[in-house]
């Protein structure tokens, strides 16, 4: 499906996920408008991954917002509270971690309805995935349907019959390896992204959180090396 | 309907409808935690206004957060777009006015969202309503509800079984007139209100833009007095 001259704003945090939902979205002939938070993320080194994604990609624009969910709470992520190391495959499976962010991904796509009425774009892109995944809520497809549904209740140029939103989600049903095999194929250099939760002051990822074990295990499976530095 | 011991987010403003929402929740028994936002409107005086609201009605806690929508723009109340003023009553209904804020109901709602997971809540107040309105499509009942359902898909606190959340809007059918009895008839000094899109640098409203209209209408029809300052 080639859409040209088209826009969509693509979620882009600088991880694996998000740099390949960019790449598929581009693929499909869309002019990209990334969006980033600030949020107060301990692992705010993954706002220079996007940056770096935004600028190899050549984007037509890479908004970056400031908004504190530290003052809310409620995740290993932002407030003051460890994130679990070394889980097995099956612990990760059992239980929504303390690394799940409150209502984050409602959020960031209100931002994206927000900027895609603005420019005019009838797509999102976001790279959530239910296979390798932490067991989030808002990763799921009726999360997303609700969510496409609300949306074209919401804005003015919806109403007005103007734009007609679209949640894409490209990853939802990839695994890891088939995500890291996708962007491989469209020429995605992950040696630019990050993932780690608690990343180290020099930027290495630690390789024991949640996040550095699927990646790890998505690079593996599809029978790679991951290209980004790993403290031990 | 009285709910004791329960806790409730209300969304506030500082305006007439806000305030007069926070009295009704509070009025069903709920303890209240005000939301406000920062999110560089013209008219930040609103903000003082919710302080004082906040203040004057003991809620457990006003979290302000800072978002700042400017960065995204598409308003006359975030962007230099020029507020309209001195429109009839019949413009008023007419168009989605250039005061609309791109999504900014989803936005709120969301962190709304995120913070009712975080202390607890099940319940959200916001004092939208379709009567008296500018024409808002983030204020109508079908909106309302979908977001309700997305919300319930969202949070890792309703997959559990553990939050069933309720979007309130207590105010959906009411008139201007109707929502300023009510409010009279519990309490609230609408003196603490704020509702002006273009105040003076003195604070004092002007009278003429879309929200200073309505308010007027709703003292005059009510048979009241509006106790705020205009400048003329």
């Amino acid at each position: 499906m080639i859409k040209n001259d088209s826009k969509a704003v693509v979620l882009l945090s600088g991880g694996i996920d998000s740099a390949t939902t960019l790449a598929i979205a581009q693929n499909r002939g869309f002019d990209i408008y990334a969006l980033s938070f600030s949020y107060g993320q301990r692992h705010a080194v993954e706002l220079k991954a996007a940056g770096r994604i935004a600028k190899k990609s050549n984007v037509i624009r890479h908004l970056i917002l400031d908004i504190d969910l530290r003052k809310i709470g409620g995740s290993a992520l932002t407030a003051d509270i460890n994130v679990p190391k070394n889980r097995s495959a099956k612990e990760l499976k059992k239980n929504i971690p303390v690394t799940y962010v409150p209502a984050r991904n409602t959020i960031f796509l209100s931002y994206a309805l927000a900027w895609a009425e603005v420019i005019g774009a009838n797509d999102i892109f976001i790279g959530v995935n239910v296979l390798d995944y932490s067991g989030y809520p808002d990763c799921r497809p009726e999360y997303i349907e609700a969510y496409e549904k609300m949306a074209n209740l919401a804005t003015k140029a919806g109403v007005e019959g103007k734009q007609k939103m679209k949640i894409n989600t490209p990853l939802i049903k990839m695994s890891k390896t088939q995500i890291i095999r996708k962007g491989i194929e469209l020429g995605v250099d992950y040696r630019l992204t990050h993932s780690c939760y608690d990343p180290y002051d020099s930027g290495e990822a630690c390789g024991e959180c949640d996040s550095c074990l699927l990646r790890l295990k998505g690079f593996t499976d599809a029978g790679l090396k991951d290209p980004v530095k790993y403290k031990k």
